[in-house]
């Protein structure tokens, strides 16, 4: 069997500490495995199923011979680095969005367009986390009967700011419980039992930019330059895990019983549908595990359109980044 | 000035103890005050502004004498009472939903719907805590275009399950920080880290009764049969004041300089929308207060139609349920 020489750029942050677990997990074929890092983290040593690995500085040099880089660092290192990586004969798989809406570079989602994946230049960019999670949710209805138009609104987890995400709201709850001053760091606000609608920095046009890549993404992903999305995206004191309320509008008819039909065999999907048992998905069910789990489908009776809302939760540090870069660096040996 | 023997049915819930607080806050023309409860709690004293008041248990004789009621009681004991209250001469504000939609009961938020007091037969009816704070939200923009159709993901505390449901999350968490097993006895799951789209139970249709109390409540408060809402509840962990992610389609076109302009000129609306200073609403501010705040003002750019999408916070206890109910005696003293 062949084997590769796999580089993780930001190996030490909560999306790279992820993919090093999932390459163990899937046995990724490696042949060696350079962790790298900002000059702070040099040195650090980093234990994965019993073997140990250094982390490395990550400097131009940090490229040679390797075959894949699996990006995990934030977009200025991911400019600074990935063209250098290329240029040295790697195929680089990003998870920051420097690269995303790049007309050269592949956005891809294995269970949704992994044919795309064929048309890189040596980059091939991770989407954004709740893109993918809506999106797996959604291409098998798409396919059927063609989305048109979406109205999502999100529930994601602290855990998208990484590891100080998920520092911040547990240190807050126990600031809380202890009587103490919060301290705010990483959130614009107090997160703990708070709610914060603001995910990136705000557009003219009053959406947030997490809330415009669901737009921008999905329409390449999905190859559906029309698809019209307004999405609204908030902060919520969870750990890990985003959900999300979507009512998509179809251009052709698609009734609630065929949805279900379709999502039980969809790739990816857990059907998890039986509301009047207490089933529908929820974020704790759906972290440490790849599946997107959809629930709550029915038929949106504010429209005569053929709309459907349903709700849909996925473990964003793994189908949301970690797991999908790896899914997409299989997806690349099958070519080599 | 005239005084009122005033009566609180289930005063020692989460809403009972916020009526009695906003009825001294708000300086109710109280002649006698009565707070009646089930006979478990009867003889338990209750002090508010250095007052104390003693529990009494509810029997047909309580409402002897009583000019006005307030029902912060569920269905099955507003069913049973105030029948009762109302044959003896009593006039009853009602939070429970048993009354709701009743053709001869008025449904009313004093901001939007006042004029509909006059209406009642002895029992006026306290709307859904967060049909009350979208619709505050609501209609200011409604009176100018006409809402015909909504889009609501709500994401609502757990003080909307009352002071157990505020005791379960707090429970949960210290039991997760202490390492120990948590306990479920209140929610249909773990709800500390946890999202449950779940609020009261589920319709043939795949909506739950509290989806539902959006548009039925909606269309009877705002006199617009037309109205059509889909809505999604979800119980969120934090303690209290309920959020809601809105779209609007209005027959008349309206821009975000005019619904803004609409909103900060409204009854009962705080106007929080600066998100570039990351000024919005958030439910940490709207907690123990009576306004709705509404922020996120943006055009809806996944539609032609004539669409806003907007973001609302309020406090479910007071403004969603105690406030409201106080505001309505408050009219109904006017007219006496």
């Amino acid at each position: 069997m062949k084997t590769y020489n796999v580089a993780i750029l930001g190996a030490t942050g909560a999306v790279g500490q992820e993919m090093l677990k999932i390459l163990n997990e899937r046995k990724f074929p490696i042949k060696e495995l350079h962790l790298l890092a900002s000059k702070r983290s040099a040195g650090k040593k980093i234990t994965v199923n019993e073997k140990e690995y250094i982390v490395e500085e990550t400097t131009a040099n940090s490229f040679d011979n390797i075959d894949i880089v699996l990006g995990a660092a934030e977009n200025d290192i991911a400019k600074k680095y990935l063209p250098i990586a290329v240029e040295k004969g790697a195929i680089v798989v990003d998870n920051s969005s420097a690269y995303r809406l790049d007309k050269d570079v592949p956005l891809i989602i294995p269970e949704v367009n992994p044919q795309d994946i064929k048309k890189h230049h040596g980059i091939i960019a991770n989407p954004n986390c709740a893109t993918i999670i809506a999106l797996v949710a959604l291409q098998p209805l798409h396919a059927y009967a063609k989305a048109k138009r979406m109205v999502v609104s999100t529930y994601q987890a602290v855990s998208g700011a990484g590891v100080k995400g998920i520092m911040e709201l547990q240190q807050q709850l126990a600031a809380l419980a202890h009587g103490k001053e919060v301290e705010i760091q990483t959130f614009q606000h107090q997160i703990a039992y708070n709610l914060i609608p603001q995910i990136g920095s705000f557009d003219e046009n009053g959406y947030s930019s997490e809330e415009m890549k669901m737009q921008n993404e999905g329409r390449k992903i999905l190859n559906s330059p029309e698809l019209a999305v307004n999405c609204t995206c908030v902060r919520v004191p969870i750990l890990r895990s985003h959900s999300e309320s979507i009512m998509v509008e179809f251009e052709q008819p698609i009734d609630v019983e065929k949805a279900r039909e379709l999502l039980a065999n969809a790739k990816g999907v857990k059907l998890v549908d039986d509301p009047k048992s207490n089933q529908y998905p929820m974020p704790l069910d759906t972290t440490d595990q790849d599946l997107v789990y959809v629930g709550r489908i029915r038929k949106d009776i504010s429209t005569q359109a053929n709309a459907l809302s349903f709700w849909c939760c996925g473990d964003q540090v793994r189908k949301g980044a970690a797991t999908n870069a790896v899914q997409i660096a299989e997806l690349l040996i099958e070519e080599l």
